[in-house]
């Protein structure tokens, strides 16, 4: 009868949990991280953060993580992917375009001669963008861009740029997740180049995905009503830009922030400063061999003055080569 | 032993899932509902949309459900409540501006002359929010505005705003959510009006509003940094800017939208020409007795060309004189 008991125990324990595949073995929520002091900052911060009663507990409510984007969750070298994908839209639509062979920046852009693009600047830079994504209906571009992301590969690794994100990085946005985090990106690329694939390759659902846009203007045609896209920027969401863009969107400071150029600066400083605990992250790009080595010079990615700022700011710096046992999804370790 | 087994089985059903309070019984989501057209439309659009292997299957990604807030979640009349603190703040901030007394549209709000204020027109309207709105940093003015929402009164009612929601669609909201929709608020009115008080209310997340809004700068002062609101307007989240700002915003098209005015003719246009099952609904103030009647003519949340498109574009009319047992959560039935 005794024995029937635990029976009836045993049965009412196992019919309620799951049963762990390692019964007492906690698994390593950031199994492609080396220990170290950037590893600790992140465990540490969540530990206190999610810790019940403790001292430093934030509700679940107010577990806002943002993200930047290219160069912190994904490769943006040689050229950040939205400049690839506007290069290939311009050798794409070359053919109605005869004028583009001799006319700066799109000759550039078709001969794929970053010098020759870096030349015509900001400006022509914008005006790339400009020819090749306005101009159609916004789910029209979704389609382009979905179709590119999905075919195009990268002139380094050939693989496909979606495969260039970082698994150190997904495993920190499905670790906060986990925890009670609501994962936002906070990006200088364009907003509608990132939705259409973000949710798959990161679990971040569109309304999550902040990022710079162009003006689009709503219009009722035959078949229905659309939203067009213009060749005028609505909002560059860099540098200065990002604290107004997240507070705009999310409408919350977060308590967490990742970025790893002079770009995400004021992002840093706006989510650290606020009161309470807080967690500052660089990317610091320091592997020339498994990815690339650049900060201060960079004319991608430039991290100088963040870098300055880190050790006061109590940021934590990743050091790519030190602290990732591997950087890309594909790698076998 | 037989008796033995049954207990054993009994324990763990019971162990394993929450007794019901009312076995067998099904409690109604809209208990504040008559059963009608309106009631049976919502409680039809969800059974559908999340018919497992049903064939207008929507996955919980994709059920977004966009809310107008003025009229739709919360009363208008006799003016909007966003307007009551303008002109409030007008009233506070009179002592350091003497000459407001003498020039409009601040004298038509010190003495709460709506006749007089409706003569400066919309450039009149823009000039009292910019003098009441901004000069000051995001979060004094969430302080600000909270701290009004929680004291001032509605001149009719006599209770604080915040307790003129309708009944009937917090209902709706939670019935949607516990259907795994996400709700979001798209309203005319300023998002940073509606954030600081939404979520106790509505259950709704700073995130998921979306709103009107002024432009705001970075800044760092000695302090920290801040953000400060500008005296220039940004967006206008009204008529053809919903579906923009809910693009912007969302990134997704909504399969159910809630409006109750021309100002939301857009966004049920935009929401419910997606394909699949849609669900647009408008709210009709029919009811003079228990709030206000009002339609083709009023001022204030005109509901004219929307009530004309509603037939043919299949939307839904609350007649909340018929539709609705209780209209605020205060009344008693």
């Amino acid at each position: 009868m005794k024995y029937l008991w635990f029976m009836i125990f045993g049965l009412l324990v196992a019919g309620c949990q799951p049963v762990a595949p390692e019964q007492g073995v906690v698994a390593d929520p950031l199994p492609s991280w080396n220990d170290g002091a950037a590893k600790q900052a992140i465990v540490g911060f969540v530990a206190k953060v999610t810790e019940a009663g403790g001292p430093d507990f934030v509700p679940v409510s107010e577990r806002i993580a943002v993200f930047d984007n290219d160069g912190t969750l994904w490769t943006e070298q040689p050229y950040y992917v939205q400049l690839a994908f506007a290069m290939d839209r311009v050798a794409a639509m070359a053919s109605d375009h005869p004028e583009w062979r001799s006319q700066q920046p799109y000759r550039a852009a078709l001969e794929k001669d970053l010098h020759g693009l870096s030349k015509s600047g900001v400006a022509g830079l914008l005006e790339l963008i400009m020819a090749t994504h306005s101009g159609m209906t916004t789910e029209e571009f979704t389609r382009i861009a979905s179709a590119w992301i999905d075919t195009a590969r990268h002139p380094r690794f050939n693989v496909r740029y979606q495969d260039l994100v970082y698994q150190p990085m997904l495993e920190v946005l499905s670790y906060l997740r986990s925890n009670g985090f609501k994962t936002f990106i906070v990006s200088g690329g364009g907003v509608e180049f990132v939705r259409p694939w973000a949710e798959q390759v990161y679990g971040i659902p569109p309304e999550q995905i902040v990022g710079s846009s162009i003006k689009t203007v709503f219009e009722v045609r035959d078949y229905g009503p659309v939203l067009v896209r213009l060749p005028e920027m609505d909002f560059l969401d860099d540098k200065e830009g990002k604290p107004v863009a997240i507070n705009k969107h999310i409408g919350r400071r977060p308590v967490a922030a990742f970025g790893n150029s002079d770009g995400d600066l004021q992002m840093l400083e706006w989510a650290t400063a606020g009161g309470g605990p807080r967690l500052g992250v660089i990317v610091r790009h320091t592997d020339g061999e498994r990815e690339w080595a650049y900060d201060r010079d960079s004319h991608i990615g430039r991290l100088d003055k963040a870098l300055d700022m880190a050790e006061d700011s109590g940021w934590t710096i990743i050091d790519m080569k030190k602290d990732w046992k591997k950087l890309f999804p594909f790698e076998t370790e």
